[in-house]
């Protein structure tokens, strides 16, 4: 079956948007993922139909209603056979190895918050994941939906040209990506170094090893402390 | 001078996109930020238009040229005189307090990769800052753009409706945000706690710092650990 991204927001018409154009976009227009985006305010039941309300206990801004938002997530999926999101700060934080898992999966449906937040009572009831992008906050999680979905479809089979092109890069073994040139052979009065240009292949794999690891121990000792074959790591306790 | 975002990329349609609409919109409408989308393929030289070649040293994909990114970069911001960043999952993580410095600035010029990665001279060349949103890959930079963008424009003075909105939510005290709950006052069975429907404004407040707090000891040992005002904390060597 074709993966499938559900989302629920107040503002469908952001989607397709960037994920409509380039790499998502081509693979969503040749039928290698489809993409649903579905407006939660068709959920609610007043004839205002509101769908925040003032936080209980008070504090600036609107609360999303659980009630309103669990007659949304019902009518999307009332069979729950795949993993349903909630994109927020609070979450867990996504990584690459989410992502590959999410990829492998037949797709998630992914709640968009807006506002000071979500009701509790309904992340419980429907036992939402809340996923975090980052450690910082968005105006609602539209854009973050986007991140991970964008994140997903290019690991789809079919969607990178070689299938190579996903496996040599950031995080692919828990380090940071070596650094890369191309023509012309002078910049500036920057060359390319010389071993990427001699055409021995087992010196090139080894020099951009090397740069990675170099790269990774100085820019991110946390992703060094925990990359996959170390001790204690992290990613082989998700895993 | 009104903030300003600077967004070199391939696809400039991609953009506003989702920051044309909500709160980023109505804020770009109303004239309290501004977006410029250039395209990097108008600083190409040659009759093919083309921007990238393949990796030296071999290996999938395609790489962007020194040369080209760094026409495009100068002729949109000859002055240089505010941030130069590129989105790329090998940067400097962004955090909170690096959206709230960047909001504090002049607004960034954001170059968005595509392909395998960029030449590396002209990160060097024209000391681009990279900048990562998480630790895991996207088909390019634009949608990381968006997100960095958004972060910023609401943290703008006018762009939030009450000041207070931005300083008591996930990050703003190195802690997750507390628990929120509106109307209805049942939920499929579940109630709202008593406590915040008490009318005590100071065991309301009591009772979101301690829920704020068991919730990032939970969730997230490594940010309760590197909070402000923790010894050795993260933060404040970076601030």
């Amino acid at each position: 079956m074709t993966w499938r991204a559900t989302v629920l927001t107040l503002f469908p018409d952001m989607f397709p948007g960037p994920l409509g154009v380039s790499l998502a976009g081509k693979a969503l227009a040749s039928g290698l993922w489809s993409l649903e985006a579905r407006d939660i305010r068709d959920s609610a039941t007043d004839r205002h139909r509101s769908v925040d309300d003032t936080p209980a206990g008070g504090g600036p801004g609107m609360v999303l209603r659980a009630d309103v938002l669990a007659v949304a997530i019902d009518a999307a999926d009332a069979n729950r056979d795949r993993p349903h999101l909630l994109m927020s700060p609070r979450g867990r934080p996504l990584t690459q190895s989410l992502v590959a898992e999410l990829a492998a999966g037949p797709g998630p449906l992914i709640v968009c918050g807006r506002f000071e937040g979500v009701d509790q009572r309904v992340i419980e009831a429907r036992n939402l994941t809340e996923v975090s992008i980052g450690d910082y906050v968005l105006s609602g999680g539209e854009i973050a939906a986007m991140v991970l979905v964008d994140a997903c479809v290019r690991l789809l089979p079919g969607v990178m040209g070689k299938q190579a092109s996903g496996e040599d890069e950031s995080f692919s073994e828990g380090l940071l990506e070596y650094p890369q040139y191309t023509r012309p052979q002078e910049f500036e009065g920057r060359g390319i170094p010389e071993i990427l240009i001699s055409g021995d292949h087992a010196k090139v794999a080894a020099w951009r090893k090397a740069e990675a690891e170099a790269l990774t121990r100085a820019r991110r000792p946390d992703l060094w402390a925990s990359r996959p074959g170390q001790k204690g790591t992290k990613n082989k306790t998700d895993g």
